[in-house]
């Protein structure tokens, strides 16, 4: 039976818009689904260096203006994967012209963007999703699955970090292609929005919704040069963002997140304490999963070490034989393949703008927090 | 030559009695000094156990009256391993009396006890220790060693945890003997007092003074039957807490500490991230340390996974041969032999009781911020 | 500048055919080369299958003769993916055509067999290579390259070993379609020519050759249903193989695998010991190379964990950023990255049919000690 | 109740000597027994230092003449900690004069000894022990519990290794106090009676007796200065030694010894494998256990971290407190306390000579093996 296409037009061919091409172009070998990335269009406004990565990855085509691919009748999933601040009014634009939207995270600038995202999307009843790819990872997926079959109890207690090094260097530029995430105009925050936002969108999935937080943030090299102006310009973003919180199911929490931890390149770990068990999960093992239940016997009770390899576990079917590791491009391929079942289901797939949303109003009271001193309450999504 | 006598009279005869009786049996067998611990007295008001205590260790004599052992001509040194509510009366008059003092941590219920103590054995200038005791696990001396030797650089942060679960069963009553730390009249306060206590110390030590908290705390168990009275009573000790917290020397921290964390059991960690290299070590395995160097080159680059047990690092060449490690006990018995060391020469042992009462004015900032939700300043000593 | 086409032949889709399969898709997302693989033609014997298997990976057409695929003009290079008893003959078939030859792992039953797809390739001058895919987890090419430099000095020590638990059960039956590796007429051999050929060949890659072994081997379970006669039969197998070896430059070798490990799914390890460094590696953590450098400073030495994840780690610059694993099936898309460098510049890649009949000598001499208790030489490839 | 004094003469002051002595002293401080460890002598023929280890550690009188020692009157335990080659004679002799005994390992020279020395405390009816001491990290005690509920069900593999690296320096003289292991005269051989000693003692405790053996040996540093002649002399003892072994029980075994492992000090590791359960053990972290369960549910099944420090693990509840780590030595206080309960209870303590002789057998067979490069029978104990 042929597939139904689901033809793609993608804004953005960095990091992220790499990453994304390779889900749309390997979900269909590893998943089942009646529907199939068709790889219509990319979009970006360097023509040569589009071209260039349409050929690279088989985009049949091409644009340099966001508008004409949005108005494009052959495009059905609009999918952003360029600079937050370009997130909102992109989006609000493809809701209108009727298309499915993929955004990247974090979904917006701010909340009050984020609100008018949700708004577009719900008026104009399009499919869509943020590339909060961390809770596809098959070790993260199941430790959602052992939660939401309350092995663990009661929660007291839940952590999380995103440690990174890569701007210690005080020579290093802020701004510009690569850099944008250093620059306050197009980032919005710093490791608030970049990092923490996946910290607190797995949480919020895992352990429900934070009530209030109490926040400090730090910037450490207080100038660098930036490459769009040529000058030396303050550093405007958090280098290093924490937070102390409150979950309404009564858990306490601390969030950090910097990019001055030595020795750590992307080192996003979690770990959640019940009164019946704890589970962690580290990002740079991502294959793993540990889990101590307190219900085993007590001379044999200790951290279980699963390698989420097996067939039983989250997507991992789909792949190879057991022992054998995926890695963090496998996130996005299975983002891609629940968006592909939500399609075949009728069923939308999470995390949605709403989603997206919830997440925003912890980054914006965390930041908040962090200027006046104070515990705030957060917003909740209705 | 006939080293001299240092006759210990210890107050409490708990799980720090044994500890510390431990260390001043095996002191001189491993590490040289012209002073010698001897066992004189031990002292509590049971006088059928201090008795089995007494000649179980080897102390010579009992008293059941701490104001008699104190008035004692026979004693040199008072080390007091009794609830924290009883620290600052019984120093007070040990320092009257001219006795050297050990303490146990934290120093005292409160800073306002704790500049008495202080006070007191200034004025009658008497060698004084607080038994910090995880500062001479060598893998944490060596951790100093390394800071010392400035092989940080400009540090970033600085984080902390102390995580147990032993408390996490509603049924386990509060108060009296082996329970006291649940008991706030005894113990001041929860695992602030307890183990937070020993991260500050430790923190304090490699990385300077804390300027600013802002902290939280819980009580997850509201009621528990009361051991003293036999009744259910309200649970007033915090059973956890955790605090972001500002350095003097710019960089940020988190610390936290529960005992709600199922599956630790006494999970002590730190972490120092500086600029060009970082340090990590965990109570779990304490003879290891974790070491993150950037100069490496970069190919080969890793956290190196320190075994310290070799000759060359810090009290290990008194023990026994490379790669056999030596356990929790230990950190108490070097304890004792830099006491005995500074004896020896005079210099003066750390930490004493200005130390711990710097760690008393930050945990105090952390009981009155939590209460107040606001970022408060930490009183410097002196 | 269009690519030349590399229009593959696939025979198999069994396991080993997606992992190609999936290589040959990815491989020029990812790495630049003169060549793209162009998925031609797949070949099995039932039809619907075959057709089921192209369509899902987007082969042009499909073969159910394997002769006829061969005897194709359209075909530049035969992939031979299916059990080892059709190695040999498909082979030199494909050697007769003209053909560029991939062939999977051990490359032969025997090395009588391998000895003649050897000549074959020689005579007909055709381009060649095995599978030996763990050759290019970025972590084992790194320990080539720190042997390479010299790193370690004279080599005292290799162990290696490759640990599953998968055929414990007595009910799993052997042989037929994904248990012919338990059937010794399509297999040749158990454990020893599936997985210690693995460990065998990067041994022989990382440490030169070996002079001689002493093996034991075992079946634990003596009889299993068979699948294609569906009677009892003797299991002929080994399920488990164990071997000690001097290499040509004097160091001592340790081998093992089994099927019968409890707990290890897919656990490679191998360990090499020089006199200043030591490097150790495990499949299930094929992202981490372990390394130990002896001239680290003394108190700042241990086993550094290298995430090798930069950009300066072989093969990682065209992946994602530092810190962001790639898994399993990598190293398949590094091997067809190296086969088409080897095109473009005319320099063949390894492991080629010599290299694997150097495997197959030790295979075979391992299995024959085995069988006479007595230490045998191995034969070496000239 | 006053405990009944067992005297101690103890002959040795090498490390072994300050073992002994620390386990002697601490032992009655931490386990309950009628019998009490008394030193009463030390004997070596270095009065001088003699007289220094005495007053160090508390001895009551001592010895130069180790005859004189056992001739004594006041003496009831005669603790052997010399060299290999003394052990012979001063045991036979011990148990003439009706002394208990404890004896370093390995028990002798070669097997013909051992059978001496075993006819000799059988007939003498003497008490006898040899100081296997890793039996009594609490980790391998558990790990034997584990085995005898018949939790692994049939044993497949056992592997065990000791690696180290401190004579890998050419430049490391031979002989002599200090480094008499490195001298075949004093030692008998070298990794295998010192190393693999252990590994065999504890593999035939937890898995039983060994049937048969292949092994080979290499000495990599071919002269070496000996310390008691000054001259270079070959070096004739095994650097390294590793063996394949059938058990008796059906199960396959690899075991590897050297002292050319770079980045190993003291890696004792042994693994056992069954059908539904796996332990292992590491020395260098020696108060963990890994423990892998096949009857955990799929999902959660990995290995246990076990941290061996909870109240009923064993030997722990006479220590500290739940997540308190012991070390080296605590091994030989367990030792001490199961002998001193045998004799409260007349229930003889293991492992006795005949233990030391059937690991003298294994290795005699070993070093057989190596020599003739043939499979050879062990000798077993009747």
């Amino acid at each position: 039976m042929a597939k139904k296409p689901l033809r793609i037009g993608l804004i953005g061919y960095g990091f992220m818009g790499r990453a994304h091409s390779n889900a749309f172009r390997k979900v269909s070998n590893f998943f089942a689904s009646d529907h199939e990335p068709v790889l219509q269009a990319v979009c970006a406004r360097n023509e040569e260096k589009v071209k260039e990565f349409a050929a690279n990855w088989g985009y049949q085509s091409i644009e340099t203006d966001w508008r004409k691919l949005i108005a494009r009748d052959d495009i059905d999933v609009i999918d952003i994967a360029v600079p937050n601040n370009l997130h909102c009014e992109m989006a609000i634009a493809a809701a209108k012209a009727g298309k499915m939207i993929l955004c990247e995270k974090p979904l917006a600038m701010d909340p009050k963007e984020a609100v008018k995202m949700v708004a577009a999307v719900e008026k104009a009843k399009v499919a869509n999703m943020v590339w909060y790819n961390y809770r596809r990872c098959p070790a993260v997926t199941l430790a959602k699955q052992l939660i939401d079959e309350g092995r663990l109890g009661r929660i007291f207690h839940y952590r999380a970090k995103f440690l990174q090094d890569w701007t210690i260097n005080p020579e290093l530029p802020q701004g510009g292609a690569g850099l944008w995430r250093l620059d306050a105009k197009a980032a919005g925050s710093g490791v608030t929005g970049d990092l923490l936002a996946h910290c607190i969108d797995t949480s919020l999935w895992l352990n429900g919704g934070i009530s209030s937080v109490s926040a400090v943030t730090e910037t450490f090299i207080k100038e660098r040069k930036h490459n769009l102006s040529g000058k030396v310009e303050k550093v405007v973003i958090d280098d290093a963002c924490a937070f102390l919180a409150r979950f309404n199911n009564g858990s306490l929490a601390t969030f950090e997140s910097t990019r001055y931890a030595r020795g750590h390149k992307a080192l996003y770990t979690f770990e959640i304490n019940g009164e019946n068990a704890s589970i962690s999960w580290d990002l740079h093992d991502l294959h793993r999963l540990q889990y101590f239940d307190h219900r085993d016997q007590g001379v044999v009770r200790g951290w279980r070490n699963i390698h989420v390899s097996d067939s039983d576990h989250p997507y991992m079917k789909n792949w190879w034989v057991p022992g054998l590791q995926i890695g963090y491009e496998h996130s996005f391929v299975h983002q891609v393949a629940d968006f592909l079942k939500s399609l075949d289901t009728g069923k939308p797939a999470k995390p949605d703008f709403k989603d997206g949303l919830a997440t925003d109003y912890v980054v914006d009271a965390v930041l908040k927090s962090a200027q006046s001193g104070k515990w705030l309450k957060v917003k909740q999504v209705k």
